[in-house]
């Protein structure tokens, strides 16, 4: 491939800002605006300008190189994809809002492509006939679309995302884990070679349905997930993903139940303190819709309800918060003292630290009234248990009962084991060795590869500006002509010799502008390595900046030249 | 970057049929389908199979390193688009239903890009502030969105298309024309590249508005375009393009009009046949409804009117034909039987061939009754000359006068200066070197990536099937194992030694299939060098073909490696 030709600023696409942009709320947001690397067309919507582009165009390379190194072939699908096999698999209406849906001039109907599991399965249905056709992995790299309902943080959480997804055939159960492996391998030497720091963590499923799942997380202060690592054993996992043991107790000594009044006590903290009990002795009851029907959602007083997991748990039904109208229509459930003893036939899900056995004062369903020794499976039973509660720092490691410490992070990998489910859906046998049909079990796995851009940025910036790891950065020298006319040639010449011996330069040479105002550019665009022609360009001689530690040294052209292509 | 991986054909998601997909008209879908190139998700909606995705990546690279040497910046616009900037340019109606439509979660409208102006428009409108920013050429390569009416020709017309779009922003007229002059060489040496057989054709401007435009059109049975090239000279059009001069005759010799009866000639043949004159002595005058008003178009008697020139005149106007509603409605208008010289208020377009002084037998807007020595601009008025007729083989060559020549062919490629139209819709202006704003003028320039692949295929098959260029081929080299185990090893091997050499190869390595099957299979795929482990494995002795011509050669395999890497 022939050398890339040298990119002068004087003609680059990338005006760069002193303010932060007004609606920027994250870092990553800020900088790359700032810096002139992406530009906002709609909510959520973004345009690459040429720097954003090149790094764009490097992670893309990264996550290509090491998928066709696992043996993974690349394909593209539309984006543009007909509602039957989303109809089929149930994802035309479960996805809900966040589906783009559109129709064409025939009335046909279309959605722009979330995640394509369906059009993947269809593909191999279509291509593959024996069991000599698997194992396949396929990917692609191509833009996606969810309306988000609050698309923020710049391209971390954008409506229009570039990603690539693959997935994965096979007979049998060993080999999904194989492939699945595969793609963990994979996905750890594409964020190696990006520079990113990442951890490996425990996930839930969500929309997509199937078993074994994990998360690439890069830690970031701007990131929406938050998971949990324990600093004694290897456990880490993405906080949705924690669930309690139920450990059942034993209430033999627990006296009856009994009433008492509390008046003005809406809440727990009033509750608590009128009482004089610590807010874990009481037992709050969440009502909840789920599909139309009322839920109580039973958790220790001091947790909060994690509305993630109990919609995890209740996908692909829609759960919503009770109303006002709600609790107009059923007078029975007494807003702000329900308690399970007295729910009737209103579903109870409890999570499990309301274990068998355990005591709680809660709600007596009557106004200004709770009960006290109310019993986990004497007083009250639970239909379901499961982990709603929002992981708190310190909680205990489910490994080695460590307590956990808590972190935010950007998710920027996930892969599954999928197993049958779009398989089945999808009718996708294969004649197995023994000439019958078999079923062919699924992984899908991706990877946001805009949204990686943005994790690396918010990981490796700095107070200066942006500080792109070498792998990605969208030059490996930024040459500044730090004066008039000779530094600028020199700096071209210099520019020239780099480029000729392969290197990516952006150098520079915009005329009318300070020395101060370039270094300040230099630091906010974050090319690794500066390159300043200045004072004593007359001598040949150079300064090399090292953007990140801000080294710099004295060396002439060639030593220079010498020292970038070693 | 490291060397490709071998591709094997036990392993490769790429089915090939005997036979020619039922839905399939044109020989690039066949072969593409048959070939295991790509796969119809929806009606003119594709999925790239790793084969053709291969291909399209080699077309993708070709384009962007030709983009890159004139100095194009690469970057990267949402294809979900908001409706704004498309309603300030009028694009958001006048594209009809072409257009794919779609609202948010929220209810704003937006749209998928069929070409992006007006984006880009708005993105030199944020970046560039002076003339120093400019000129600068942008672009990028993505999927684009046309809700064509009938879909057809596999990729040729889909309704999601990879294209490289590219937009150039100039102060004055000649940067423009500069820019444009860029584009055009590096057109040039892009089909050059690809081993494309490409025509330069004047052209009509569509739906873009502006001024100067020319296709690169690929000659084709297949294609949708007709253009006409001037055996004597180096005219070279698309046939919408072409307008006839007017000419101006002199009538004063001409009696005076007068109307003969003609029963039962509705039609210019029973008219032409019953007067016993040549069908080009009469004046044939089609209504239309341009939106909605009834417009006369009139040409010579013997001439079809070219709907698709009457629509691009009209633009961005609405044209229909009328209908009996319409005759219903205006009995003053005589089926069969309208004249120019009685037209009232209606307005008439003519060809340039009814020139001023030129006479005529023409209807006498009365039922079975026609006039003759209807002179144009004595007995009725022309209010404006088109050029609306059918261009036929033979007709002169505007430049020379010599009988044109008729051919089919695809549009891989159009340049247009469209000036100032978006400029001044979305008001983009740049501090001039006076400091006073100035308007800055514009060029768009489109590639069809994908439809060049298609058109790859329609121009390089032959009755064996695909035969690519070496440029674009899937692989540099298509090993066969001919044979049992021995063979396979040693096309293993020798795939192996190629693709450390750097070769992309690909090798037919399937357990099973008959060495009949893979050699059809081979010349179907269409990769250029076909190397074919067989019958003198045992002697290290293989076959290299040239999958073109056919010749074939033996050769050890040393010396196979090195004719193929030499």
């Amino acid at each position: 491939m022939a050398n890339a030709p040298v990119q002068r600023m004087s003609q680059l696409m990338a005006k760069t800002l002193r303010d932060d942009p007004a609606d920027a709320e994250v870092l990553s947001h800020k900088l790359l605006v700032r810096a002139g690397y992406v530009r906002r067309t709609a909510a959520g919507i973004w345009t690459w300008l040429p720097l954003g582009k090149k790094v764009l165009a490097n992670v893309e390379r990264v996550v290509r190189e090491e998928m066709d190194a696992i043996g993974a072939q690349e394909v593209l699908l539309p984006a543009l994809l007909p509602r039957e096999p989303y109809e089929a698999t149930g994802r035309w209406d479960e996805y809900g809002p966040e589906l783009f849906r559109l129709q064409d001039r025939k009335g046909g109907d279309y959605l722009l492509g979330p995640t394509h599991e369906e059009i993947f399965t269809l593909m191999v249905k279509d291509q593959a006939s024996s069991y000599k056709d698997l194992p396949v992995i396929l990917y692609q790299i191509q833009s996606k679309y969810r309306d988000e309902a609050r698309p923020r943080a710049g391209i971390l959480r954008g409506r229009e995302f570039l990603m690539k997804d693959s997935y994965s055939f096979d007979l049998e159960d060993e080999g999904l884990a194989k492939s699945y492996a595969l793609h963990r391998q994979a996905y750890q030497r594409v964020f190696e070679r990006l520079g990113l720091d990442y951890r490996i963590c425990a996930a839930t499923a969500g929309a997509m349905g199937g078993s074994k799942s994990e998360e690439f997380l890069a830690p970031a202060e701007a990131g929406e997930d938050t998971f949990a690592d324990c600093p004694n054993c290897d456990f880490a996992a993405n906080t949705e993903a924690i669930a309690y043991e139920l450990k059942p107790v034993d209430a033999a000594g627990v006296p009856a139940a009994e009433e008492i009044p509390t008046p003005d006590t809406p809440t727990i903290e009033t509750l608590a303190a009128s009482l004089g009990v610590e807010a874990s002795a009481t037992l709050k009851n969440l009502l909840v819709k789920v599909d139309g029907e009322i839920v109580a959602v039973g958790v220790p007083g001091d947790r909060e309800v994690d509305m993630g997991k109990v919609e995890a748990h209740f996908a692909p039904a829609a759960v919503e918060m009770v109303t006002e109208a709600d609790f107009m229509a059923r007078p029975d459930l007494v807003r702000g003292y329900v308690g399970p003893q007295g729910l009737g036939k209103v579903k109870y899900v409890a999570d499990p630290r309301v274990a068998p056995g355990t005591a709680w004062i809660t709600g007596a369903n009557k106004a200004d009234t709770h009960a006290k020794n109310v019993v986990a499976g004497r007083d009250f039973e639970v239909d379901e248990y499961v982990d709603v509660v929002v992981v708190q720092e310190g909680d205990p490691c489910p490994a080695c009962g460590t307590g956990l410490r808590l972190d935010r992070a950007i998710e920027i990998g996930h892969i599954f084991q999928l197993g049958r489910k779009y398989a089945d859906a999808l009718k996708l046998d294969v004649l197995g060795q023994n000439g019958k049909p078999v079923r062919v079990t699924m992984g899908s796995y991706g990877i946001g590869v805009s949204r990686a851009v943005a994790a690396l940025a918010e990981q490796t910036a700095d107070d200066k500006g942006l500080c792109w790891p070498a792998e990605v950065a969208p030059a490996d020298v930024h040459v500044v002509a730090a004066g008039k006319a000779l530094q600028t040639e020199l700096a071209l010449d210099v520019s020239e010799k780099l480029s000729a011996a392969g290197l990516r330069v952006l150098v520079d040479d915009r005329p009318g502008v300070s020395p101060g105002v370039k270094f300040t550019d230099s630091e906010l665009i974050g090319v690794p390595r500066i390159l300043v022609a200045g004072r004593r360009a007359a001598e040949g001689v150079v300064e090399l900046k090292d953007r990140r530690t801000g080294e710099r040294e004295e060396l002439t052209v060639d030593e220079a030249v010498a020292r970038l292509t070693a």
